[in-house]
């Protein structure tokens, strides 16, 4: 891990090609439960020890049941007790009961719980992480005073158990809390250094971001699952042709390939960018570790925040997308569950929703857009660690640029989407920024200008600046002279047809802010998208075996590597489990059928 | 169903909303089944008498493994043998095998079955339906010389037993072909009269339009049970707010109210489109029965066909999209199986896809759109028996309208996205014209010529279209003074909603061709979609309540009408199935414990 971080990364991904409730078991444990464990003080060790090795199984017990964005209101309470040394753990009521929590349902031994800290003055401390004990780790029954189980069946996932929580008067020791933003003396007093608060702050902004950027890796695996698998099948499926005797494989059709191929763009791009963004963490965490406290760390910390909340929301949308266009692009059989589209959706689901749902999460990266605003205004010269926002220092000249190509070849290279992307994010800035200062001057207060400029405004802003960002760097990479010569054209394709494919959707907003005109913009860049499309599609089926896991672990039978379709589906559906038995309850079906009014009282 | 044939409207509905399997293996059986062998001749009535008391049970065996669109590439042979007076049937390969067809993977015992019907001659003379007994009636085990079974689990609809079959050699009475297209004498003979075929032809595409209208119903349902469960849900659902000490409801974001609002206005509008469509089959249907043979019948049955095939993928899609806006809005606990989202989603994407994928099907509207130019360049007066086509009269006038609102109150209502849309319709027909010809004069065959002419051309047109035409309805029926004057302030802000909002995904080509230009037309439509959604969101909940179900049967503990949210989920959480139990596994869980390497050889 240390020679080389990118294989923790890799490790997630792997463990999740084959099953993702195995791989999110797995981490909630490891990463999440001990995680928070390492980062607090050393007089825990002990508990890590048990949890690597496995005589004590984790979770991570923050939401309840009726909150979860909004962490403030989280209910549950640790008292101190100075006369036992020890915190009494209390569920106010059913709606503070901690819910969702992976791997509570039926496995976790212990948890790291977050409670609200109360000194026995009475005082309020706020949200503390305690370590409490949940079940035996014998018999595995609760301990006593929690009452523990399983939420149930969900739309996916269902080989993670997701539970609940509720504790009566749950005692632990003094020890067992986590002292990372907070402690209390033995008398009972709390101590808490702001400083330590702050800095912890900014460690845990980055530590945030490590899930948003593992769910951003996991989203865009998805993605490239769901599009072996349809890519695939359309080279394999042949429907319809040019006479009636011939018939050609679907991908040949223009819309198969306009449905699929700028998907596949898209996981080339998102892939780069998610592994680049993990890198940016590393050093990012590097300095964590190191103890680094200058502002370049502070400033990194808010920038990869705001980059990860963004891409995290950006990879799993994208992947959802394409799992729906995927399955339906199968046709029927997308919709048979050996073929595991359906899996993969409902598995990438969640992605949209956990560590913040997305179009909450867009609103960090568009406060961290916007808060370059009085830089801009007032020219002063900025710039960020990473140097995503660099080229907001030229707001004002790239709000003078317009679309300039004149014919679609022109247009065949990223680097025409990506200028459009440009003045894009500084067009949608400008307008939040005047909408914000429209909705205040109209009287709003803070919370309701910041509600009222989600909308066409900072949610598109933040969602231009992500698929921008994405862009310039698989941009910058596929025109790399570093990159062999024979896998420049291929690159250089899919990086157009991403940033082209993505950018159309915005197109309506370029021509309304003035960058595009006339009917030419519009008709080059949706010529382009398909002229793209079509000098892909005879690569699209090694573009996919590239990143394609083994067989078995794509467990698809219309995504099997040899395209024998037929041969593969008819083998699995005949091996099936009884494919050919009479059901159970036959004889009612025919024998004993039930009679018309025979349930009728017979009174 | 004479006396009011939208009973049978009502009542697939309603079955539906309870479960959709159930719906739909009762209709196979009473619809598709026994419906083919009604319209056949008089003497299967003992069958028709032997489905209605379900003595046997039925399915429709069209689609084989390797072919569903492409009807033509269908291989299971019937070859007649004067010999026997018999109609032998045969699978070729299992590429040929009976595929997908509902009720035949457990249940059915007969199957109304197409195969390419062979005279003694040798000759093919094409697809032809016949009755063939699958299963034993007492036994429900197959007949000699059939291999039937089921073809496994899918994403959705598991309640529904979609089957495969081969046939070797199974021979049936020659009077077992429904002899609707044509029939062969004792001799071997085939004959068919081609008046009738075409008169056929005619009664067949309305037949097809009977199932997607059903659908678009279907979808609408659906778009209609996924919002009543989101919108309850976000009335009751608190998070964040103005102050520390208050949360106000989800509902109260513009973001959250711009997710789910525009939908409740489409289910809305849609919901009236579905049923007038189904209003207009029941007058063509009258016809068929009737045995009207004029113009006008014919007319009506391919422009019904047209509407159909679009209102079926406008319908399917927004159901789709709207599950899926539903399911993130709950956030977590949209994921919840109990809260039925995942079932919705999961149960309306056959929609997209069967009686015809939604992109290979809008292709049948926009070529009735395009057999219309020829008119439209000769100035010709035309109209369709509906009418839906009629403004296309003033085409060459109606191109020369532009957007000319000047504030965002003069969009507020249908009349502005209605106008828009004609323009639109109007536009991207003479762009797919132009595109065809290009096609065409580039050398391009017309198979080809057409495949390129579905992006961005034929394939909005169909779309713009459709929406077009629903809009309009609603449209005229919220602005007819006979609505009573209280509803009529809602229903004309849902008309205005659903147009702007659908109106808003064409926006670049409206400012592409030319009918908006500037800043003001985009920022007018979607500064009055938040305002239009803003004035809606008090009323939403009862504009739920108006459509949703009862509590039982919308089975959604999150939908429920009390609004009870987290009493309900507790509840239904503590009272689910082994929510606290020990999981079996539980001792190699903690006792015997699996020790790394016991797997290793001991040899």
């Amino acid at each position: 891990m240390m020679e080389d971080p990118l294989r923790v990364f890799h490790m997630v991904i792997c463990i999740g090609m084959y099953d993702w409730s195995l791989c999110l078991k797995f981490f909630l444990h490891s990463g999440s439960f001990a995680g928070s464990i390492m980062s607090a003080s050393k007089r825990l060790a002990y508990v890590l020890k048990q949890a690597y090795s496995m005589e004590i199984f984790g979770c991570f017990a923050l939401t309840e049941l009726s909150h979860g964005s909004n962490t403030k209101g989280l209910r549950t309470t640790a008292i101190f007790d100075p006369s036992t040394q020890e915190f009494v753990i209390n569920t106010p009521d059913f709606e503070a009961a901690k819910f969702w929590v992976g791997n509570l349902g039926k496995h976790a031994t212990h948890a790291v719980l977050y409670a609200q800290l109360y000194t026995p003055d009475g005082q309020c401390q706020g949200l503390h992480p305690f370590i409490v004990q949940i079940r035996d780790t014998k018999t595995l029954l609760p301990m006593p005073g929690v009452m523990v189980g399983d939420i149930g069946e969900k739309i996916g996932l269902n080989g993670l158990d997701n539970g609940f929580a509720m504790f009566h008067n749950v005692r632990i020791p003094k020890e067992n809390i986590l002292n990372i933003a907070g402690d209390v003396t033995a008398e009972g007093k709390y101590s808490s250094s702001i400083k330590e608060v702050k800095e912890r702050f900014s460690a845990a902004l980055g530590s945030l971001s490590s899930g948003r950027i593992m769910i951003t890796g996991i989203s865009t695996t998805n993605l490239k699952l769901a599009l072996a698998i349809a890519i695939r099948f359309s080279a394999a499926r042949r429907q319809f042709g040019p006479t009636e005797d011939e018939e050609i494989p679907v991908l040949e059709y223009q819309t198969q390939q306009w449905r699929l191929l700028p998907f596949l763009a898209a996981a080339y791009a998102l892939d780069y960018f998610s592994k680049s963004l993990f890198g940016n963490f590393v050093e990012f965490f590097a300095g964590v570790l190191t103890k680094q406290r200058n502002q370049r760390q502070a400033d990194l910390g808010r920038e990869i925040h705001a980059l990860s909340a963004a891409s995290k929301s950006l990879a799993s949308w994208t992947a959802q997308q394409a799992a729906q266009e995927c399955r339906e692009a199968c046709g029927g059989h997308g919709y048979l569950a050996m073929n595991r589209l359906g899996e993969i959706r409902n598995d990438n689901d969640p992605n949209c929703t956990y560590e913040g749902d997305n179009n909450v999460l867009l609103q960090q990266t568009s406060n961290y857009l916007m808060s370059w605003m009085n830089c801009i205004k007032d020219k002063a010269p900025f710039e960020s660690p990473l140097g995503t926002i660099n080229f907001l220092q030229d707001y004002h000249h790239i709000l003078g640029w317009r679309f300039t190509a004149i014919s679609v070849e022109d247009c065949m290279d990223s680097s025409v989407p990506l200028a459009a992307y440009k003045w894009l994010v500084c067009y949608l800035l400008r307008e939040s920024d005047l909408k914000m200062n429209k909705e205040k001057q109209a009287g709003q207060s803070d919370f309701e200008a910041k509600n009222n400029c989600q909308v066409y405004y900072c949610r598109s802003l933040a969602l231009a600046f992500i698929e921008q960002t994405a862009l310039q760097r698989f941009h910058d990479y596929s025109h790399d002279p570093s990159v062999p010569a024979a896998l420049q054209p291929v690159l250089r394709h899919l990086s157009a047809l991403y940033g082209l494919w993505s950018l159309s959707k915005h197109l309506a907003v370029l021509y309304q802010g003035g960058y595009a005109s006339g009917e030419q913009p519009g008709k080059f860049i949706q010529d382009a998208i398909l002229k793209l499309c079509y000098r892909l599609k005879d690569d699209a089926v090694a573009l996919v075996d590239v990143f394609a896991p083994s067989d078995f672990i794509l467990n698809s039978t219309i995504g099997k590597a040899s395209g024998e379709l037929y041969k593969n589906m008819w083998g699995e559906i005949l091996q099936g489990n009884k494919a050919l038995n009479r059901p159970s309850w036959w004889a009612e079906f025919c024998m004993n059928k039930p009679v018309v009014g025979r349930l009728r009282s017979r009174l």
